[in-house]
C-alpha cells in the first residue's frame, strides 16, 4: 500500500498534555534540553533569520522559521498583553515541521505548552554552562504561566530544590507554590524582589509587563550570581536596570534578534555579548570564576522551537499521541488536481444515490 | 456558556472539495474573484513583504504573510519540481487566518486546491481589466494541474468558451479536455504552441518546467492579444521570450516580488510596470486600445491568499464544512498553564480509577 500522502500528524493541546504526562514532565524537560543542546552545537548549519513580525496596536504576530538543510520548522506565535482581560492567553503558538527534500509538512503541533517547556529547557541548558557550582537555590521573580516550568527544568537539570518566589500579585506566587507542591521543593514566598534574591545563586526574572521595567536594581545583584532573564523579550520590554548589564558577562541566543528584543537593547549596538552556542562548543568561555555575574538574556529563538518540534516528532510513533489531519491534496496523478475534485463530486453523487 | 477558546476551525482537503462542489466551482470562482478584487482595491492598507523563502537543492519552502490591520493571514507553500517522480504534488500549501486584535488563529485551511482556485480567479480578474473586448477564445499552453481552473475562471468571469490546448505531453492536453467535458467548451487540442495561439485573444502560459524556457516566441504574439503568464514564478523560471516583454504593457501584482520571480526578471530593474491594483482603482490605465499587447505577469501574492482565506472563513457557518481543531491551550486562568497540565493528570487518574 502506498503511504497516505495527504496525512499530516497533528498534536493537539490534549495530546500534548498527555504526551508530557506520559513521558513525565521532568524527563520531558531533560530530553528536550538534550535536543536543544544538540542543535545549539550544530548552530552554524542552520538558516537563521530574526523573526518576521506583524505589529499592531494591541500586540504582535510572528513567524519564526529555520532549517538545518534536512528539516524545516516554523512557529506561529502571538503576543497580546491585554488578552488576559477576556480570559485569553497573552501568548499562543503552533508550529510545523517539514521535509526540506520534498517540502511536505510532517508535523503540525500546538506550541503554547511546548513553548513554555522549550523556554524553560533552554534556560536550564544555559545555566548548566553559566551558573556557579553547588547551586541549590533560585529566586523566581514573576510567578505567571512560565514560572513553574522554569522551576521544574532547573530541578531536573541542575538539582535546584529551594525556590524564593516573588510577584507583585501575591496570588500568583500562591498559585505557583500550590502547583509545585508535589515536586519536592523547599519554597519561600517573599514580600519583595529584594527579599527573594537573598541567598539565591540563580535569579530568574520572568515578568509579563510590556514596558521597560526595573525588576532588579543594581544593588540587588551580588557577585557570583547567574541571572536568567526571560521576561524581557520584545522592543520596549526589559526587566533589568542597565547598570546590572554593565557588570555582567552577557550570553545571548542570536545577537541580531537579541539586540532588538532582549535586555541588551538598553546597551550600545556593539556592546560585547557571547553567543550561547559558542560556549557549548567550547569556542567561547562560559563562567570563568566564582565572582563573575553571568546573564543569560533569553528572548527565544527559532532553533529552540525546531528542537522542540523535532523532539515531539520523535515521540509520535512510540506513543501514538496524535491525530491524522487531511491537510495535503493528493490526487492519484499529480497533474490532475481538478480531476480529483471531479471524482469527489461523482463519489458524492454515488453515495447520495445508494443511501 | 463561554466560547471554547481552544478551538480553531479546520478546512481539510475533503471539506475544501465538498465546499467547492456545494457552492459550484464557477460560482466559487466568481465570488472568490470578488473578494480578491475588493482586497486589491484597498491594496494600500495591507502590510506587504516579499515571500520569506528557504531554498534548498530540490526546491523551496515559503511563508507568505500579510495583514489588513484587522485580519492577518499567511500561507505555507512549497515548490519541488521533482516531487511528481514519486507521486507527490510539486506544490502543496496550507494557510492560517488570525485576528490581529488578539493574535488568535481563526481558521486553518488546506490551500493546495484553494491556491489553484485563487490563482485562476486572479488571472480572470486581471483579464477583465486588460483583455480585448469581445473575447471568446483562449489558448492554454501547459495543461497541468492549473489549466482547468484557468479555463473555468475565464468562462465564469469573461465568457470564454473556446479553448485551444497545447502541452509538450499530449496526454496532459487529453486529461484537461476530458476534465472539462461537462463544462460546455469548444475545445481544440493543438500540435504546437504556434497552432494553439492562432485565433486566440488571450494566451495563458502555465507550464511547470523550472528553467528559463521560451514557450512563446516573439513572432507568435500578434497585436491586441492579452497574455496571462502564470507559469513563470520563481528566479530562473520564465516562459516568454524577452522580446515579447519589450512589446507589451506589463501588469504585475507587487513589483518588488515580481521583479525577482516573474517574467520581468528578464528586464532591467527599472523597466516600467503597472501595478494591477492601480488599474482596478482607476489610478492607472489598463487596456487603452485594440492593438496593444497586455501582459499580466502573475507570480501569486500574499494578498490573494488572504482574500481566499477570508472567503473560505465567510462560508464556514453557513456550510458547516469544517472540523474543530484543539489547537490553542486554554487554561481556566490565563497565568495557570502549568495548573492546566496538572489537572489533566488528575482527570486522567480519576478516569483510570473509575474504569
Amino acid at each position: 500500500m502506498t503511504p497516505r500522502l495527504n496525512i499530516v500528524p497533528f498534536v493537539s493541546v490534549d495530546h500534548m498534555m498527555k504526551l508530557v504526562l506520559a513521558v513525565g514532565i521532568d524527563r520531558f524537560l531533560i530530553d528536550l534540553a538534550a535536543y536543544i543542546e544538540e542543535d545549539f552545537r550544530r548552530w552554524e548549519l542552520f538558516d537563521k533569520t530574526p523573526r518576521i513580525a506583524s505589529h499592531s496596536i494591541d500586540g504582535v504576530i510572528e513567524l519564526m522559521p529555520t532549517s538545518d538543510g534536512q528539516l524545516y520548522g516554523f512557529k506561529y506565535v502571538n503576543g497580546h498583553p491585554k488578552n488576559t482581560r477576556d480570559g485569553r492567553q497573552t501568548v499562543t503558538a503552533f508550529g510545523v515541521m517539514a521535509d526540506v527534500g520534498n517540502g511536505y509538512p510532517m508535523l503540525l503541533s500546538e506550541m503554547t505548552i511546548l513553548t513554555a517547556l522549550r523556554t524553560a529547557a533552554t534556560s536550564a541548558v544555559a545555566a548548566k554552562y553559566l551558573a556557579p557550582n553547588a547551586t541549590d537555590c533560585m529566586a523566581i521573580i514573576g510567578n505567571g504561566a512560565q514560572s513553574e516550568f522554569q522551576a521544574i527544568a532547573f530541578k531536573a537539570l541542575l538539582g535546584i530544590d529551594r525556590l524564593r518566589l516573588y510577584d507583585i500579585d501575591r496570588s500568583a506566587s500562591l498559585k505557583c507554590a500550590k502547583n509545585l507542591a508535589g515536586f519536592d521543593f523547599d519554597i519561600a514566598i517573599c514580600a519583595s524582589a529584594q527579599e527573594a534574591v537573598e541567598g539565591a545563586h540563580i535569579i530568574t526574572t520572568v515578568t509579563a509587563d510590556k514596558r521597560s521595567a526595573t525588576i532588579l536594581t543594581d544593588n540587588m545583584v551580588g557577585s557570583g550570581v547567574h541571572i536568567n532573564a526571560v521576561g524581557g523579550d520584545c522592543p520596549g520590554k526589559t526587566e533589568l536596570h542597565r547598570d546590572i548589564l554593565l557588570r555582567s558577562d552577557i550570553f545571548v541566543e542570536y545577537p541580531p534578534q537579541s539586540r532588538i528584543e532582549g535586555e541588551v537593547q538598553q546597551l550600545e549596538p556593539d556592546h560585547p555579548v557571547t553567543e550561547l552556542w559558542q560556549v557549548m562548543t567550547g569556542k567561547a568561555a562560559g563562567r570563568r570564576d566564582a565572582s563573575q555575574i553571568t546573564l543569560f538574556d533569553s528572548v527565544g529563538f527559532a532553533i529552540e522551537d525546531f528542537s522542540a518540534l523535532r523532539y515531539v516528532r520523535d515521540q509520535l510513533q512510540r506513543t501514538g499521541l496524535y491525530e491524522e489531519l487531511d491537510l495535503l491534496a493528493d490526487p492519484d496523478e499529480p497533474r490532475d488536481l481538478f480531476g480529483m475534485l471531479l471524482r469527489a463530486d461523482k463519489a458524492a453523487q454515488i453515495t447520495a444515490v445508494s443511501s
